[in-house]
């Protein structure tokens, strides 16, 4: 496994691996690396002849109150991680490499980033898409690799990858989850022991969702007002958003007739944890 | 030659050259080819193993009011023009292979954009990178090959090039001009004889400009006030802008220190003319 810092380096790399017929999988990834996130590489190393991931904190999709300054980093188990699961290269550039002097350009979706965490975290789905952009022009995947937990995150990424077309396929992976339910993040190390069941209350809470679906409901109002009472009544939670949208748009809908999502977004101490279920679909929980 | 409508099929090809260690040279236009796209493509053919253009009206680069309607088209003249220069594939998309339904996705850049045409188009730029994005993402080139005449649009392309990490090469070539010194452009069409005389300021100017330059003066007021009072001389002649920009910020300057670019848009009866030199280089005129 190498690690390479610099844009030419990388695309050279890719370009190289393109040119003798490989087929390169991609995983972008913040660092931090768990469960999750591996499951990732495994499904990127069967896709792939060669799997690159990239480590890299992006400013750009924090806002200025958020926690980029304190969020996790640990470059070295990372490190060893990914030689674990078999990956080929690391992309691990510098804030300087990636924003460099006069640095101005911006991906901009209008429609799918303006609700949900669009409307929680401004900048935020600007940030997503554009560092995305450029570490596809950096590591020219065929495909590149993300989780459903960050469904919004999935939507504006596919959005993007059509409309400027990205010559790359994106395959999204099932949330994978702790023991008790809680989907995997990063930011789960910030919560404290007696906040654990407060940050259940999320998973719980869609599997309410989906039981209330199987038995026939199809009001959003009445499926999201059980659900955010549920959650409420946690003496750690502070609601976000509870939301049921529309899967290709990402805005609300009133009745669950086309393919509908609930996304939750709920403070629980100090960390901001999101999840989300897609109705008719299966639930680990 | 052969010509190509579809999306995928364009990266077919490209990638197929690619892959046979082929340089793919682009020259994009809008079509009502010139001298002066023609001269883009004879240098694109010696740039390059394979030489791809684009004939695309982008309307989202077209403010509301302007002339996009009318904008002069005449694919089977550009089709000959081409195949006389030598290009071996011309993409040729509709609006709904560009923008199909759900589109929504736009590159903006943050500073060079926002002086001289920026400001009396707004979302000109917006349009232009946007398209120029997704043009790069279909013709996968090794180079590609502006005229300097749009020379903000060149910094623009530049910019995004750099930022966006996109991996090819942008090579920009001096304005061709008419015998008379007008800059070529597709626009010309809509000059009534009467209007050339007035059309020749553009020209003029610059070559006033540079006089003065070249007599030791460093003052952007004192050049841009003469070249004002020439231009505002002649009777069909609207001054849109008269600039002295930084080349990098594209941010006017008060002093000829560093790199500068005087700039000039003005309307010609219908026309809306532009032209443009950098200070202490050459001007055909």
């Amino acid at each position: 496994m190498i690690v390479i810092e610099k844009a030419k380096e990388m695309q050279q790399y890719s370009e190289s691996l393109r040119n003798r017929g490989k087929k390169v999988a991609f995983v972008p990834t913040m660092g931090y690396l768990h469960r999750g996130h591996l499951r990732l590489m495994e499904e990127g190393r069967k896709l792939g002849d060669c799997l690159v991931t990239s480590i890299y904190v992006n400013p750009t999709q924090f806002g200025p109150t958020e926690d980029l300054a304190k969020y996790p980093r640990d470059f070295e188990m990372d490190s060893r991680l990914c030689e674990g699961v078999g990956v080929d290269a690391i992309y691990f550039p510098s804030n300087d490499e990636m924003y460099p002097l006069h640095y101005q350009t911006y991906v901009d979706l209008q429609v799918v980033t303006q609700n949900l965490c669009g409307l929680s975290r401004p900048g935020h789905f600007r940030g997503v898409a554009t560092v995305c952009a450029k570490l596809f022009n950096l590591v020219k995947p065929h495909v590149a690799v993300f989780g459903k937990k960050d469904f919004q995150q999935l939507v504006v990424i596919k959005r993007m990858v059509t409309d400027l077309n990205l010559d790359l396929e994106i395959v999204g992976l099932d949330t994978v989850r702790e023991a008790d339910g809680l989907a995997m993040s990063s930011r789960n190390i910030y919560l404290k022991p007696d906040e654990r069941e407060s940050a259940l209350s999320l998973s719980r809470g869609l599997k309410k969702a989906k039981g209330m679906y199987d038995k026939g409901e199809r009001d959003a109002a009445a499926i999201i007002d059980a659900v955010s009472r549920f959650i409420g009544g946690h003496p750690h939670a502070k609601i976000d958003y509870v939301n049921i949208c529309d899967t290709t748009t990402m805005k609300d809908v009133a009745r669950l007739d086309g393919e509908s999502v609930m996304a939750l977004a709920v403070r629980v101490g100090v960390a901001r944890l999101i999840d989300n279920y897609v109705f008719g679909e299966t639930l680990n929980v």
